[in-house]
């Protein structure tokens, strides 16, 4: 491991455990890192898998992004950032594994978006979060959008409007979060919950998850007519077969895709 | 009462409870049960009953679907199957009456779907909530269309991905019901909350209800128009004069729609 | 101050506050009244005021429309009232400020949906809220347009249909209000979310707010759309490159706009 490098890739057993390892500089999302990690990603959502942990080290989980970046950028040098790391958020709900958030400590901004935008998050109790754009010149506009589909109103209101930082029983209480552990058993609840959330039939999973975002954002009529369409059709699927017959005769599944 | 039977429908004052009987089946939601329910809801809607008490009997509350309907079928009988399936869900929606679910014991898959779908839900300490499909080989894709509407998206997430079932409490913190009690005060419970929310004009209650599932998933402005047509309309209905004449006189109200 | 008048309406420091004042009619929201509180926030929004408070005296903070304004009124009357009434409403979310309620005692119906309409509030201990309307004769459908986007859908009925109050914890619990504090301590609570909430760059704050309100409701990848627009442009103005480089250079930020 190099303190500057790109993040850490580990494949272990079903998992692939994505680390961010800048941790002298709080983890910041340049474009440096942000290329890193949507590689990184994009790259574990190619193999068989299936899950994710996104990680990160040192004392912060991420500060978002790197100032150093933005100041006395551009319009188009901003606009191209943004959607750079839009596309990092959108990728990590894309790809076919479940996507857990490790969240060990800090998380602002575009940091905190990571966050918001992982399927699943399980944090330590010292963890945090904030979107302190709000109490400075530059708002967190883009790490809002992650953020207010995972709280209520008022809640976002109040973080994005005062900047200031959460504990992890907040989170959890608010719904940002999963799962709050002492620091100590971090560890052992990410792996509870990944190996809970992987269960099954993983290409009946796949297509759960992306279904599942499909519907979230449209009326309920339109979020039927598609699930209906999708989960027909999944019916047809090894794993759904399996599964079924396996149930009906009693016996445990053996997963073929 | 027959194990095997349609759901019994049971007229009380005000209310139409319908149960299902098929306990030794879990209650599973057969093409046959659907139909059965489907016709029952339908005919309730049609009653001048104020509300509909959704319960169960037997061990669960509902299971869901039933493996044997599904397993071997095709395309286009599963496509019904669901099809079906969704318009019983939307038809306790479209209702006049205020459909509130009893729930005993454990709702899962389609089961859940259904104290989504209901307009109130009140559960017995010992009742459970899953979607269990995401941990065998056929995820709960509808049923997630209404149990990610009454909970965050964490929460969907976690419900949908590993099919572990959350007891009451936590079902009470996640808004996915609107009261919990011992198993002993079930039904004194649903009366209580039942009645509460049958009080005052049935006529402006069925506008009511209609408006609010119409207006959850528009946006804010659109929302806005249509309850502002519909509550000026609202207010030249007997029972908006009524209820006001009685409160500027300071009597009680005589609703007569 | 004059108990039948118009808003009170002072300016202390960067706030301006605004006091319902008819405390003996139960701050009840007649045509004059809402016009009147229109007209002050309308004029608050063109001031260089940071904040906005909203306050009511007397033993309620707002019980809704004045029953006298609507009773025999025709349906035109009522749709103007109505859309009076909305527009109140939406312009507390226009005002560049940040607008906070301050809720001392029962709010209901469409005062109700001011609390839920305000982008923060706090709330007195003995504070309450309801939608009434659903236990008599005209159920609230427009206030809960702005209710039903603070809490989750269960609860959204619960409060439509049965029209009883909940507490000021349960609101709290619900994501209603933001903070629910001794009834002595009200205006402590309410000077310190407010000046959390109003620190850094005025600008960027009004942009941050309505780009809030503007993404709430789009599909999530059309908010990031918007959200990256206005997220770029704003990284040009003179507060976020203010803000950066104070942070870059380890001194306080000197805000210009």
């Amino acid at each position: 491991m190099t303190s500057d490098g790109a993040p850490r890739v580990e494949r272990d057993g079903d998992t692939v455990r994505i680390t961010m390892t800048r941790g002298h500089r709080r983890n910041a999302l340049s474009r440096e890192h942000l290329t890193q990690l949507l590689a990184a990603v994009t790259d574990a959502g190619g193999t068989d898998a299936t899950g994710i942990v996104l990680a990160g080290e040192g004392p912060v989980f991420s500060a978002g992004h790197d100032f150093a970046d933005v100041a006395g950028a551009s319009l188009p040098e901003v606009r191209s950032l943004l959607a750079l790391c839009t596309e990092l958020m959108r990728t990590l709900q894309e790809v076919p594994q479940v996507v857990l958030a490790r969240v060990h400590a800090l998380a602002t901004a575009a940091g905190c978006q990571l966050v918001a935008s992982c399927d699943l998050a399980v944090a330590a109790e010292s963890a945090g979060f904030a979107a302190p754009g709000g109490k400075g010149g530059w708002f967190c506009h883009t790490p809002m959008v992650a953020v207010a589909r995972n709280v209520g109103r008022k809640r976002a209101m109040e973080l994005a409007l005062t900047g200031d930082v959460i504990d992890a029983r907040t989170a959890l209480d608010w719904g940002l979060v999963n799962r709050v552990v002492p620091d100590g058993d971090l560890d052992d609840a990410v792996a509870d919950l990944l190996g809970r959330a992987t269960r099954g039939s993983r290409a009946s999973k796949a297509w759960g998850k992306q279904t599942l975002y499909a519907q979230f954002d449209r009326p309920e009529r339109d979020a039927y007519t598609h699930a209906v369409d999708v989960m027909a059709a999944a019916s047809q699927l090894p794993g759904a077969r399996e599964g079924m017959a396996a149930f009906l005769e009693k016996r445990p599944a053996a997963w073929t895709d």
